[in-house]
């Protein structure tokens, strides 16, 4: 995790309160711009929205999308020895080898889509402990990885798509979920890489387990991150903090990532308010998530691979959405007459 | 319409029967290379079909997006005079000249998924008949519509987004859904560019007498087409028609794009197995057309523009899918440990 100094979560807390709102002037010279069109009124729908959200979120008129970073933070998990997952821990740094490789689906997918992708590996061969015995992190690590986790926010990016790589992560992320919301451990178990039968009940128990365990900790979202969650998950937290600072709006993968910027939703819903949910994983946990925090994701498509793939898709919709609000032409430019 | 020969529309029933079939074995070596990458079996979900699709379809593995083409044809309806749209019929001929100076929303979208546009404008200046007092056009009309809309699929084109621009043709989509499909007028017939309340009503019922007035001669798709269609929409059918002739998969648009399908789905619903409904339209009608013709859409974003946005955007999503499948390293390659 390289040079990043140690802070304390509580250093984070004082970030929070210091984060710039949105920047509703760009904001309506967007939505002003979009009325002048040619195109009947709300035509493009959700693409004129996207638009106005980077306006509101980059905090200038027109948006643009000309460094476009696709970040994975990778991490291993103490409770993957415990067999939460159809594959085994050692796939998270194989992986992690794809990625530098060019083999894996989200680097075709930043291929496709014109992004950079950033592959964060997060001390792989130190797992964090099994949270079922006790905290996964100490307080240090926790605050280093999502100190880590902002850095991915350089200078001059301006959209953001994050995602993870953790063997046992939906494990963490159903944790993560069960003590921020409520309801069963059901209610936010389900396959991830493809458990099924016996192997996700014991996986839900576990989730029972933990959350069981850490209950009397679980009133701080922070808290609940250090507790359940994994570096990889904290260094998305950050990395959402970060992009808010940089006014960066950001892409959220599926079910562990958004997990991950709950978090901040429950400490104040509008914290996340320049992030999208990029799609709908078919992690059934995911559709209860989308609920709690009030988000409807930009694609549905039933994916359920992690790694930014499902933000990096949705990434293509946010170029059209920015490339037809800065394209084209106005009713008065083109010679188009308006509504009868 | 330049130099198509008239052809009657009884030739098109002819060439039906000889349309190639799925390739099942391209299909199947799509399916297994899809289970050798690194990725948890069916992750990628939807994107891992349309990558068999491309492959069934193109009649090769593995597909290849190469020369991809919107095609929009534009035409105009008698019915317009009646005040079936929130815009005048002289908004046809100007958004043709904004699609040829690239201010449109397709311009902009062709852009960003780096497809080729062609325009097809037909006969402008001679709206369709106004289908309430008779046939829309006369038989050898609609089949130089169709044949036109045929040329638009050249060798070499490797998927096709097909898109429509017409005032008044989602008032004809709705007469040939009605048709085709039973129910109430109002059941079809939505806002369309922006009408509402009485002048929603009027449309309704022009919709309603419409197929009154045709009703004897409905048992004939084509029929339906030339007595409730428009040129631009006849040309629709061709075009899909030509695309299974030269195994180009297509991506079918809204409403009206849609509508103009399903006269063949109604032939025989395996004749638009090479398309894909590439969004739902935020116009009512097309949801229930979608149910009609058992289609699940790629894109659900509430737009309901027309001219192949919907369609082009979903071009994205299948040159991601495309380049997942192609270009993913395999368990073997990447030395990725599978399931345990």
């Amino acid at each position: 995790m390289g040079e990043v100094t140690a802070s304390s979560l509580g250093e984070f807390r004082e970030i929070l309160g210091r984060l710039p709102g949105p920047d509703e002037a760009a904001a309506a010279q967007a939505a002003a711009r979009e009325a002048q069109l040619t195109k009947p009124p709300g035509a493009l729908a959700r693409l004129e929205v996207l638009s106005e959200w980077m306006a509101r979120w980059q905090g200038r008129h027109p948006p643009r999308i000309e460094r476009p970073r696709a970040a994975v933070f990778a991490g291993n998990h103490g409770i993957a020895a415990r067999g939460v997952s159809a594959f085994p821990a050692e796939v998270t740094a194989q992986m992690v080898a794809n990625f530098q490789a060019g083999g894996a689906a989200v680097n075709q997918l930043c291929k496709t889509f014109d992004a950079e992708l950033r592959v964060y590996e997060m001390a792989l061969e130190r797992p964090t402990a099994d949270f079922t015995q006790g905290p996964a992190m100490a307080d240090g690590e926790c605050a280093n990885a999502m100190a880590f986790g902002m850095m991915a926010v350089d200078d001059g990016i301006d959209v953001i798509c994050l995602g993870e790589m953790g063997i046992a992560n939906t494990t963490s992320a159903a944790a993560l979920c069960h003590a921020l919301f409520g309801g069963l451990a059901a209610d936010w178990t389900g396959p991830g890489t493809g458990v099924a039968g016996d192997a996700l009940e014991a996986k839900t128990s576990i989730v029972a387990e933990a959350v069981a365990l850490h209950r009397a900790a679980l009133d701080d979202p922070f808290e609940i991150m250090r507790r359940l969650g994994g570096r990889e998950l904290a260094a998305i937290t950050g990395a959402v903090i970060a992009a808010r600072m940089g006014r960066v709006p950001v892409l959220l993968d599926g079910y562990a990532c958004t997990a991950a910027a709950a978090i901040l939703h429950r400490i104040e819903p509008h914290l996340i308010d320049h992030c999208m949910v990029a799609h709908c994983s078919a992690e059934p946990g995911h559709v209860r998530l989308l609920e709690a925090i009030g988000r409807k994701p930009l694609l549905d498509l039933g994916m359920r691979l992690g790694e930014a793939s499902g933000a990096v898709l949705a990434l293509g919709l946010l170029r059209a959405a920015v490339g037809c609000h800065t394209g084209m032409s106005t009713f008065a430019e083109a010679g188009v007459s308006s509504r009868d």
